[in-house]
């Protein structure tokens, strides 16, 4: 890992947006099943994912759904739950209620809170399936109220149209209650506009290959969707004192996730800095994933050296990395000058993985940057609010005059009259309740 | 206005996504901008706004906003107050807490919410320039903190370098910091990336034309946007005994706004529906808009009858209307069975110009359907979350090995190596606090 001082840092990362072909594909798609429904739904599921369904076929049973328990230890379905009990309990924190606000002129003002009525989950197939992001996702929903959790999954090719049992039990503890075997771009142009089988539902989420990516934003307007993840990041505030090994494992754990994966760490001490560095060496060797790990930190990995420990956190504020662990004497009295950071983990207890899997916290966070002005998934990404407004005959004969000014400045004369309508009937019949 | 049976009613209204043409424009403006910064903002102002201006005439000065004060009526100064006022009471209320959980075990799990730092608001010059759409982008990210709020609109042709003074008048009293007399979609690649003279921000909003919606997708990712506005629409829910001169009035004060608006009774009552049709009408040749309101009724306006109330409710459920009055005997009996709607008016005096200016919630409410997953632009639009998580060492000692199986699953060896490199340190310095 390299050792840079703070002049010499940049982190600059692009968004994939696709080619054009991949964008005419994904179109050509998402017009298909529009405009066919199921039939083109079996028809790119065979011509992609080599597997030959039918219609009947698509839909998980339930009895898959409890085979699939069998399948999985033991000990995973225990780990699941306890995880997914963490999860749920923090994420019932976040959750809003409806207000009214009573005014002393009789009128009501308020904000209604509803679940979104269905949504869509979508899950990868294949090595970048996690049961981990299956409960990030559901979970949230779930605890929002959402009423219909729909996950999507590609069918496994060689004509199996088998589902990771890992993920099958991981969406039946998340709380789902319906799920498709089906993928790809195709899978999101059936969540958006419906077909014969599936539903159309409200919002779309979870990760996907560049296909579903491009099939999220083609779909956006007809339903909601997430935002799009980048690769994971990690940054380190750390001084002197910190635990180099401890910091060399957490770099390399973001590391391991892709090669475009990025693992900072930021500190005042240049000892600190060599030690972390050292370390890294050491565990990369000993690492299975250690190709991927050592791609990623010769690309994006830095040992960054500042002149002081504000400097460090200016540069955290610039970079607002996905997860951020401050590593420092007393880490508490640092996070209020963190502007910036999508999660933030403190102390040297606080591995950054305890937050992928169990602390409680959503591990799916803003990436590149946009932790400057996105926030990590939470229940608020399932609801919806609506306004509400009761306007007493009182009030409206006291505000009346006032509005009609306003909207008369906007050369708006119809609105103007809207309010005058009223303001002449209630006075001409005496202001007697109507 | 054409009464219509519910059978024969059907409403879709397709995004704007701009032609080719108009997307190359604005990724040219876009990209000069960015690469050339002040001049190119200064070329694009001459060319399209026929304005010509040097770097330093881009800023509006605090004598100019002060000078706008003398040319605007004082009616209209006491007005505007009062209607911040409301707006910012009511906005006040949906203001969140950062939050901490202290666990028995000694972890403490939280949420931190914080303003972004920097947003900017996009006003339309021209006859589209409504003061009141100035509060209700702008007092809603003054409520959550944001101490950055840079206004940009477009300079009056005709080299005069003016702005509207009702436009000046509500900003200054709304709470925006910095003025900017820049429009288009060269406006918004300054506020994305930043020239010599404008600073970037970390959100955009406020409505435009094609060439601004264009330019906020094209630099969505580098900053945040907010939603894209359709025409607006209202959707009246009534019974037998409503006041049919009420409820057209309102229908129009929606139509007049543009040719594209729509405005839909519904109701069960067959001699309602024709009441309001005939009132409509009547109403409609008195209109200084009314070309505008014919055309909108013509394309988009009904009344449309039903069966039955239920049968009503479930029309609006399907409509998810901008704005939504309900005129029955018990309004509040009915609010529960709304579940798509942006903004709830109850009631015969709750008439929707009273949201449009002065009731306090914000006017700017999801279009087209999207009240099915979207809400009214608020407090939370403006705020970020990060999550937060100290874990002590007793919890990573009792949780370490679930985290680590839920790793290794995944095929993580190097997160479940971050935990257990803690583990076997602090198992074998025999526990002692570190």
């Amino acid at each position: 890992m390299r050792v840079v001082s703070a002049r010499d840092f940049q982190s600059k990362r692009e968004n994939d947006y696709g080619t054009p072909e991949q964008n005419e594909t994904v179109k050509s798609i998402v017009n298909s099943v529009r405009a066919e429904g199921d039939i083109a739904l079996l028809r790119y599921t065979e011509q992609l994912d080599r597997v030959k369904l039918e219609a009947s076929g698509l839909r998980v049973t339930e009895a898959e759904m409890q085979a699939a328990y069998e399948r999985v230890e033991p000990s995973f379905v225990t780990a699941i739950r306890a995880a997914a009990d963490r999860i749920r309990a923090y994420h019932d924190k976040q959750k809003r209620q409806s207000w009214m606000d009573f005014q002393a002129d009789g009128s009501i003002l308020g904000q209604i809170i509803r679940p979104l009525r269905r949504v869509g989950v979508y899950v990868p197939g294949g090595k970048a399936a996690y049961p981990s992001s299956v409960l990030m996702n559901v979970i949230p929903a779930q605890v929002a109220g959402v009423p219909e959790i729909v996950m999507v999954t590609p069918p496994a090719s060689g004509g199996e149209m088998g589902i990771n049992p890992y993920i099958l039990v991981a969406a039946a503890e998340a709380g789902v209650t319906e799920m498709y075997r089906v993928g790809g771009a195709q899978a999101i142009a059936a969540l958006a506009y419906g077909t014969e089988t599936i539903q159309p539902v409200d919002k779309i989420c979870g990760p996907g290959n560049i296909y579903v990516a491009l099939a999220k934003r083609e779909v956006y307007g007809a339903v909601n969707i997430d935002s799009l993840a980048g690769p994971s990041e990690i940054a380190v505030l750390a001084e002197e004192g910190a635990d180099p090994s401890y910091i060399a494992a957490d770099l390399l754990s973001q590391a391991e996730h892709d090669e475009m994966a990025s693992a900072i760490l930021v500190t005042p001490s240049l000892s600190l800095a060599e030690a972390v560095s050292a370390e890294v060496e050491r565990q990369l060797e000993l690492l299975p994933r250690r190709d991927i790990a050592r791609t990623s930190m010769d690309s994006y990995g830095a040992a960054v050296v500042t002149d002081s420990l504000t400097d460090a956190i200016d540069i955290i504020n610039r970079l607002a990395p996905e997860h951020l662990e401050i590593v420092t004497k007393e880490p508490m009295a640092i996070v209020g000058q963190i502007e910036n950071a999508g999660a933030i983990f403190l102390g040297p207890y606080s591995s950054e993985p305890v937050g992928d899997y169990f602390a409680g916290p959503n591990h799916i966070i803003p990436t590149n940057g946009t932790a400057r002005f996105a926030s990590p998934v939470d229940v608020d990404d399932f609801i919806k609010k609506s306004s509400l407004i009761y306007y007493s005959k009182e009030a409206l004969l006291r505000d009346g005059e006032t509005i009609m000014e306003l909207a008369r400045r906007e050369g708006l004369e119809g609105h103007a009259r809207a309010i005058g309508i009223r303001l002449d009937q209630e006075r001409n019949t005496g202001g007697t309740t109507k």
